[in-house]
């Protein structure tokens, strides 16, 4: 199913808008592959953009931390956030030093974070954020105490204005530069996980579950 | 040598503040090792979260971009930003949900964006963040031109107001829940470069050079 979110003056991909979509699958694929945003929000002018894990749930994005956090106080209070993920994809290494790139694919949010109050949509949100790590965690672990629920903000960001970004491919160099004797091309780039290391307390005798023994996205 | 920068009222790491750091090595390495920041400023009330490359110099860190583009001339003005830059290093399965978090080193700076006017600076900065992709790249790549010097706007920022925040090691449980028999640890994760995929229209017979043969960081 392709659905096209509209762009906005905000969203619109104004350089190089040929990497731009506006496809909620895309946008969707990206934000369930990367494992960490950037969410940027304003106090006292000053902007600060720091790394979270988040879950997706249809539309809309859910990240969380203590209730203490200043990141948290401030988001809850409906501020403007921009949520950005980005996949590094490979390393473009262009005849032209102005055409050196990366291949990317990137996602931008934008809107007013919203406080999720509902107990029933928390724990689904929680349980989103928990399964994003490793799918069907949530299954296996501990669940939340009230007191640690008490504990935890989650906030919601619909994904509405919204944008993504990608470049693919080899590097595009200036046409009279191509016979040039110089190595151009791109050096691949991907996440690999290495053998799990188990907790040094774990309970003697068990194995590594199958999503941490072989993982993969 | 350890040379400490001085934490702010802004850069002075509230949450879990074991983990924080205000070592500009540590700060410089962490710089050193990732490919993409992201870097947030505000336009009319609305952060903006854009990853992009970067490069260092000593304790500045420079960006560069289209002189056209919307970020470029925001950030030339002198405007209040933060630079962020994240290293992926973990998924740290907790037995409890709410223990449940990710292994990363990361930096933060704020500051504001000086525009980078003097010709020798911007031509060192640009090596610096050719070079940062790969490094040594500088030397076998066709230089910038003039026109492509104006078409670049390199901006610089110091790294004073600035602080790491770095996670390690096994999960952190509840004392209690340790008894519990659920899998815990690390999944450990690194980005790894694969063979390089050579430009369809090569000139004939050129070697991919080692950077590109065996890239690592």
């Amino acid at each position: 199913m392709m659905s096209q979110l509209t762009p906005t003056g905000r969203t619109q991909v104004k350089r190089l808008p040929n990497r731009a979509s506006y496809d909620s699958e895309t946008i969707y694929h990206i934000l369930d592959e990367a494992f960490v945003c950037h969410i940027g929000f304003v106090v006292e002018g000053q902007p600060f953009v720091i790394p979270t894990g988040y879950g997706r749930l249809g539309d809309t994005v859910y990240v969380h931390g203590s209730a203490a956090s200043r990141m948290l106080r401030t988001l809850s209070e409906g501020v403007q956030v921009c949520v950005t993920v980005t996949l590094l994809d490979g390393l473009v290494l262009a005849r032209a030093v102005f055409h050196h790139s990366m291949n990317y694919r990137s996602v931008v949010i934008l809107g007013r974070a919203r406080l999720v109050e509902d107990p029933e949509e928390k724990m689904r949100a929680l349980e989103a954020i928990t399964n994003h790590i490793v799918h069907a965690r949530w299954k296996d672990a501990r669940l939340p105490t009230d007191t640690e629920l008490k504990a935890t903000s989650v906030l919601a960001l619909a994904i509405s204005e919204a944008s993504a970004k990608i470049r693919t491919g080899p590097p595009k160099d200036d046409e009279e530069d191509y016979t040039l004797p110089i190595w151009a091309g791109v050096v691949p780039l991907r996440l690999v996980a290495d053998a799990p290391v188990p907790d040094p307390r774990l309970v003697r005798g068990l194995a590594p579950p199958a999503y941490a023994q072989k993982y993969s996205r």
